[in-house]
């Protein structure tokens, strides 16, 4: 069965998309991320709380802070990257609920209230953000290599030493170099991952 | 900045695409949702673990069961919409890691093997699929409704008894009905959610 969304688009964002693990050292302009983002904030957050929050790891210093908490080959492939990105929860994004969910207006003191329920929350609105924001890389004709393989504590502690941003996803931007790509892994059949009842 | 996915495909899946919170009554059919996985399934998971799982709500009891567990609107939402799915996360996701990620043929037993660590990672990537789920129904002409007001862990019971699977998200999904649409919420500006250092 076709879909609405065009074969070439499909192909972009999907098929022949892959994680880059290598990346030529044309640079990625804040201007390139700009547009990614102001294309991916239009997908859905629950109670439009947009807890996403995205840092440009750019000057030298701060891609080698970042670095010492990288695990294993994670290291030299942020070094070599030309833009790194730390996307993490704002842990207080309920601060700016009643700019971004007007219909709700109390929301921030009820639901949101605590601190628990919002990093819940946030987590996982957050996250589903990124999952948007790795396609809209895509989208820019740029290859993402997103990795969960940090110290995230030690990652908090060095960018966000206040504790009101919890980082959960380092992703690597670029256009892809020699040998980027691993060879793509077998996806579950349909009927493996979907049931009916 | 220009993006390299057509503008069309921009706006079918960002732009002009809101969450449907009314639909009609056309039907939604396995195959569609099957060609939405078929192309969502190739973004990323960390080792490819896929522990995303769908659920497709069909039978009027299976809808009614579903039903019983809703927060507020969500209930008669979900009962008018043409189909709705269960996303959750298979906490078993390592079983098949031998075969979904060849590289590594033994994180299935080191990484993986502690129940904990699973649940942690499966979350984190069934909502980054979650995330590429949403935007495939888009890509299908369709719209999505997805909802976090559900009571998840009466939900499990109800639909996932050995306890080897969480649900965390429910969606709705068909063709927008009459007033569909909430007015577009604001979003941040890429200067509030982004920051260099």
């Amino acid at each position: 069965m076709s879909l609405a969304l065009d074969p070439a688009a499909q192909d972009l964002l999907f098929r022949e998309a892959q994680t880059a693990n290598t990346f030529t050292d044309e640079p990625v302009a804040d201007e390139q991320i700009q547009a990614v983002y102001d294309l991916v904030k239009f997908a859905p957050t629950a109670f439009n709380q947009s807890p996403l929050r995205i840092t440009l790891v750019r000057s030298q210093d701060a891609r080698k802070r970042l670095v010492n908490h990288a695990m294993g080959a994670n290291g030299p492939k942020t070094l070599a990257a030309p833009l790194t990105v730390i996307l993490s929860v704002d842990l207080d994004f309920h601060e700016k609920l009643p700019r971004l969910f007007p219909a709700l207006p109390d929301i921030k003191d009820t639901y949101f209230s605590e601190p628990a329920a919002r990093e819940a929350a946030g987590t996982q609105n957050a996250t589903l953000q990124a999952g948007y924001f790795i396609l809209g890389i895509r989208a820019a004709g740029l290859a993402a290599g997103p990795m969960t393989g940090f110290d995230f504590a030690g990652v908090d502690k060095e960018f966000f030493g206040d504790g009101k941003q919890k980082s959960f996803l380092v992703v690597n931007v670029g256009k892809p170099g020699a040998d980027a790509f691993f060879p793509r892994s077998p996806r579950l059949e349909f009927a493996e991952a979907a049931a009916t009842v």
